[in-house]
């Protein structure tokens, strides 16, 4: 049946050529027919690949010490997967990441590729599968609906870290900024209208915490995402399994990938259930609509160079304008904005498909996959950019900060407590209407010392909660 | 200046009549004109009001103890706010839901109020400001910026751990169904298509399960949202505020409400900082999309009655059609389908007023609360709901539901390990072409005893892992 | 079976006893029962009640001449619909407007009110059902599900063009302005850094043309939702109306309400399609989207008044700060860009619930009517608070602005063609290392006259097309 | 400045190397160093390639014309343009989908290429921009700003086209089975409960004019991207454009696409619009949810084969489970629906850009490219997928069809005008209560004779309007 460019395979449509070059058979061949849909394959998340090849290699363990499985099919197995860990045959994961059945054909994919190179390792050739069977062996104890979710929750765990890793790196970006700006005074302000006195180092400090925060809170979603269903197989039953392989697998799975995986406790829930990756993608969500607020002062601080805010400057980074001698523009931030709305159309899609999920299972979570990695990728992408090309490189109009202050009529909110309310707002008034300084009209009007004033224009004075003076009642 | 029917009181923009009979002021009439957009107060929302006048006069008493406030004063303030607490004068708060400036309007409103009715407990007339001043006074030591969002959480806070109680309400009705449906043998299915075989009880489980994780979730959520940032007044720099304060004011909060409130770390973050509100959001919406799920699920097992699943009746709780005698619909889980839409594009309002947020203030946070407002207090009615006039009155249709175990081709599955994968195919096939049963055919060929069969097909076999025979290698 | 203050009326669920002051009946009462979700009732919609009554109106007279009604059960019922229009009894429609079941209780409490306003013309008590009945008179030749959408279809129709009313009031404000600041130059900026010159009132002018396309947008929207499916009954297959019904009450249904319905040519996709509610809710959300645009640049413009880019000054419209004297926010625009995240939140919501239609029907009307009705009202009440109490205040200043354009870099752009692209570089550097402006620098070096510049300078040749003099071949 | 391996370019960053392969240059090396997002470039969007070579074409026709280019330099441009409309050179833009900058790179990409291109066909060597400069003249009269939307809207127009014709595909498909399917009776369905009667080529033709219906919608929205802001230059006040270059530029590229596109009346308004990006996506969306609607229909009705719906059978497209023998899953509608997912959450990553836009321009228009093009791309292979490899496929369980209506209740309702209201009720109570079908227990009764039940039960008189009998006053 054999040929000498292709093999023959069945299923229950009937026969099929498979390319003989080919790892994977059948199956895949009938996905890759019936998903032409993006034209991107599952092997741009090699995370998923890793995944999936760590899942087999535990089932096969697992199959093996429970007497289900003979030992050499295992080690062949265990050996494919290895390769597989390691970033081989990635380029046999042809499916397209936009695809019908629930992930079935992920899972198919994987079973016959392990199955095909197995197969190889034993002797055999390529579909030779009366010797190791793609669904028989490779898949033995599992089902799409447990393998699938399972993999996405370990691909989308080492994801997660990894934009952990990102977000530190640019958190310390700010917080070296934040240093570096902490004597610079400059006005705050609410509602786009000046306020109080501020430093650029508070300013930048509170991106650093921002960061921080939304660090802490993927790390609880990742704890979510570590409850895994191995054991389930078709609905949560676990028809079919022997009773002790889901906590064999698991603890299997823990070894082999060093994630703290735990068995979910009611597995018909965990097969059907999509909490954890809404939940994921919610956080992710909150993740960009944070970092996109961080790009937007980063723009509107750095507006000008001349008719705008231009209290700092970014790094030029490419021109901005072939019309335009000299333009450049802040093309790094702009780039994390859109990625941040990128992140939360995916979580719209995530949420689309989360709802869809119907009785016993979701079948729609490739595009949950599919949304959840892109999301992951493009902001662990976005922040180290960020981090690089930006941030690191900012520097600030000192000068001209400090004349905004003392320009500035929401000073006078800090004198309050020193020249009374009534004082304040006729020097406020004057201000505004003359176009002059506050601290001017204090001195001409003899209302403080210049000594007193420049005590309470001290920066670390201004900045921060301060015992007051002792006012009278009414006042 | 005080008429028979209006008082004067002053602004910024000049002097203006309020009625005498008002407990509001003039920044609230001036509220009033700018923003009729709803036609619906704030007073809709009796937790936000009750936790201003917490916030006030914990205020109050953290000035008082610090020297700042004199104690006749504090103690009208703390009876006015004791009275607000108590559920009285809150026609006073006028506001619209829908208001620009960041709160301002909402937090004068609760200023003037009080500060109206402490007037009148001290034994001045209302609009004696010289005596108690809304600003001066009740609002002393604070911003609404500092004030507002502390509202904003502490009345959140109320509205989740009501929910969480909704939710354990609608959990305890599925227990009781998944007791009640312990032994009622059914089809599980994934991607509407028949699979293998469960138990009603262990669907209904599902649920119960899937309610209670979000219960977990929605606590986790009211963790982030317990901490505060009263004490950072205009920006976070706590400018105009004693050093002691804002520890002081945290705990005269806690001990108030009995809400484990907690400053933040970082006050100017925290001022300007939405995150815990977008992910509160993001926990909500998983509710929903989950409880959408369930009323899917709920809908389509009752479909019918005669061309549809009939799996499960709901109770009947209205006509249905005018035009069709007899027509019942599920109009329960609909209305739940309903809110759960709704608090999806909150979420989306949510995330689209954090992200817009910009440098020392998000100046949307009305929206974000009467967003989050709504998708809480509407999916607490809902679980209610649910749990009362529908998933506490369904039935099972027992025995069509067994027979449809018995006639269906999915139950070849758990003959696999007993007649082999080969004559389960040919068994399959045969049901399919012939529409016969599988249990049928097995004895007509003889290969399974009558017994044997029965025994697989008992529900707590056929519903959970089992040890399986041994399978000679390649079967 | 009527006391003093209760009747008794009865449906599939038994007898029930309703408030003799009541005009809605049982089914109604059990609607209040089943959904206690917002405590809002439909009459919050006036257009809706009215909808409701034009139609059972048209249908009633319809059904007359087609010999199927009485004329005095006729002529009641057109006399009741008739007051409902006119805004009486408004406050009998008490459904909330989250509900279960399709619309059915929405139908069923007008079909109540009207019989029983009616009855009470005709000389009879209410409750009298033997007389005029809800169901077999008020209702006939209707079901819920052409009823229902045709009445959100009227209503929405109204309120869109109350909108485009608002929106045209707006467009004028701006218009106003745009001619006002028709000679005000000043600096155009793309991605927030400074670009070319332009025009205040070119600036003004796009906000007018943006709404004008929306406007018009609106009105093809308008279109698509005069399609009804009167008729259809049930399904759309018109089971139990007469062949000429359909076209009969479309023809009436125009006569009254001025708008020019007309009937779907396929009755079974009408009635379960969503289509032109989505498509609407997304012209909507286009329309929030631009004017929350229109805002956020308003607030940028008149960011400051030191700090900032103090291009335009709001009018003020209330106190800003409590603890900040003279502080004046925007709030007129940040109530808008909230009403638009509403409203991108309700196109959110409308997706959701369109896109879960089932079969023959879409279950989700009701909180698409909430959603679009909500929108529309709100996108109304704001374009005219925009207007009135934002745009038209609206001052500039002047002299900054032109300033900044003198002082600006990119001015050189302008000069260009005139000195030449090596020059023109030139100059754009050493005005950015020495902080001086572009003109200066020309005139110093002798690179243009003081008239020649002067001349390129003028606003009318700044800001719009120039035949510009020939440059020689590699320029 | 030129080795073996690589040419020296210079932009305002300084020197750069580039290899002496690439047709690209020093811009878009920098966007390569900036942008290292997604790892896809834009080549994936042929269409977008061939649009910028288009207006790149029509640039230099009419700045020839206007006597701005020399004839030789405009020839070598349109020469290399042509290839690249061709197809050829598409691997030299290699610039991220997602990329900061508002386009600028991507403008940028093309006219590198596109200048090194033409410098060939002069004869020169790449890089000698001496002879022809990209941004001097390929990029003459433009600015991305008017070059980089116009190239969006030709793309997207030339998409929406093959959209069109793909649904138009589909729509073929559904009317194939509509007249196929055109005799068999079944029970239509509201809220999932049995309804009245239908045929189920009635339910196929609903979707087909579903799908009619939003081809024209598409079509519509074309028309609102067909105006284009060619001569706006940098911020759309013509800046250094001749006066009657955007007229001729536009007939130009007319007669160059074949596409009626027009020039915007407000180019100031033009240049920073996205309201027709938002419309297109806000009708994709539509089209979507409508889509999956229909999927989920179609997946609903083929439930089973046993435990289900059962009413018609999609083709078995791939083996749907290894660890259940025979299962085939709807796997196509499944794909399509997860497609619907996806573009419902581009469009709301569109609404996110579009409401981003600040001042004079939009700077997110990238990801509203990148969004806008996925959403058409994938609409399109979805509708052919769902036509090809499902919808052609279909067949329908005729005699289970016919047998549901007879066996159900719903039938009644049409037997009201024939037996009267309370006969009709009688006989569904005894129905429902015995499981007896309704016609057998109206003949038991004698109420109608099986001639006049025939007669009522055909196909015909059940599934649309009937004149009926008169009923009498009060029935």
């Amino acid at each position: 049946m054999t040929t000498a460019t292709h093999r023959l395979e069945h299923d229950l449509l009937g026969d099929k050529e498979v390319p003989t070059t080919a790892y994977y058979g059948v199956h895949t061949l009938r996905a890759l027919e019936n998903f032409p849909i993006t034209g991107i394959t599952i092997a741009v998340y090699p995370d998923l690949v890793r995944a999936l090849a760590q899942i087999k290699r535990a089932a096969a363990q697992a199959n093996c010490e429970l007497g289900l499985l003979e030992r050499e099919r295992m080690n062949a197995i265990v050996a494919a997967c290895d390769e597989l860990v390691a970033g081989r045959l990635h380029d046999q994961f042809v499916v397209d990441v936009i695809q019908g059945g629930a992930g079935t054909s992920t899972n198919m994919n994987a079973n016959e590729v392990i199955a095909n190179r197995a197969l190889e390792i034993m002797g055999h050739a390529r579909g030779e599968y009366g010797f190791l069977h793609p669904n028989e062996h490779v898949n033995m104890s599992q089902s799409t609906n447990d393998v699938y979710p399972t993999a996405l929750k370990l691909a989308t765990y080492v994801g997660i870290f990894r934009l952990v890793d990102a977000m530190a790196y640019l958190r310390a970006a700010f917080e070296r900024k934040a240093e570096e700006f902490a004597d610079v005074l400059k006005m705050g302000r609410t509602q786009l209208q000046d306020a109080v006195p501020m430093t650029l180092g508070q300013e930048f400090s509170t991106y650093a915490t921002m960061l921080g925060e939304d660090e802490e809170r993927l790390k609880e979603a990742a704890l979510l995402i570590r409850e895994i269903n191995l054991g389930a197989t078709a609905i949560g039953t676990g028809i079919n399994a022997h009773p002790d392989y889901a906590g064999l697998v698991c603890r299997r799975l823990a070894e082999i990938t060093g994630i703290p995986v735990v068995t979910a406790p009611n597995l018909i829930e965990a097969t059907q259930d999509c909490g954890s990756f809404i939940q994921l993608s919610g956080v992710l969500k909150r993740v960009a609509a944070k970092l996109s607020k961080v790009c937007n002062d980063l723009r509107l601080l750095s507006s000008g160079p001349r008719a705008g805010f231009c209290e700092i400057n970014l790094p030029p980074r490419q021109a901005g304008s072939s019309i335009m001698p000299g333009k450049v523009n802040p093309v790094i931030p702009e780039v994390v904005n859109q990625i941040a709305f990128e992140v939360i159309g995916n979580d719209m899609t995530v949420t689309f498909a989360a709802e869809a999920g119907q009785l016993q299972l979701n079948a729609f979570e490739p595009i949950i996959a599919h949304s959840l990695f892109k999301s992951v990728l493009h902001l662990t992408k976005g922040c180290v950019v960020l981090a690089d090309r930006c941030v690191d490189g900012i520097t600030a109009n000192r000068d001209a900060l400090r004349a905004s202050v003392e320009r500035s009529i929401g000073i006078v909110t800090a004198l309050n407590p020193y020249i009374g309310y009534a004082h304040a707002t006729d020097v406020a008034a004057e201000a505004h209407a003359s176009g002059r300084g506050v601290a001017e009209i204090v001195l001409e009007r003899g209302l403080m010392t210049a000594e007193a004033l420049a005590e309470v224009l001290r920066p670390e004075v201004l900045t921060r909660p301060r015992a007051l003076p002792v006012r009278p009642a009414g006042a």
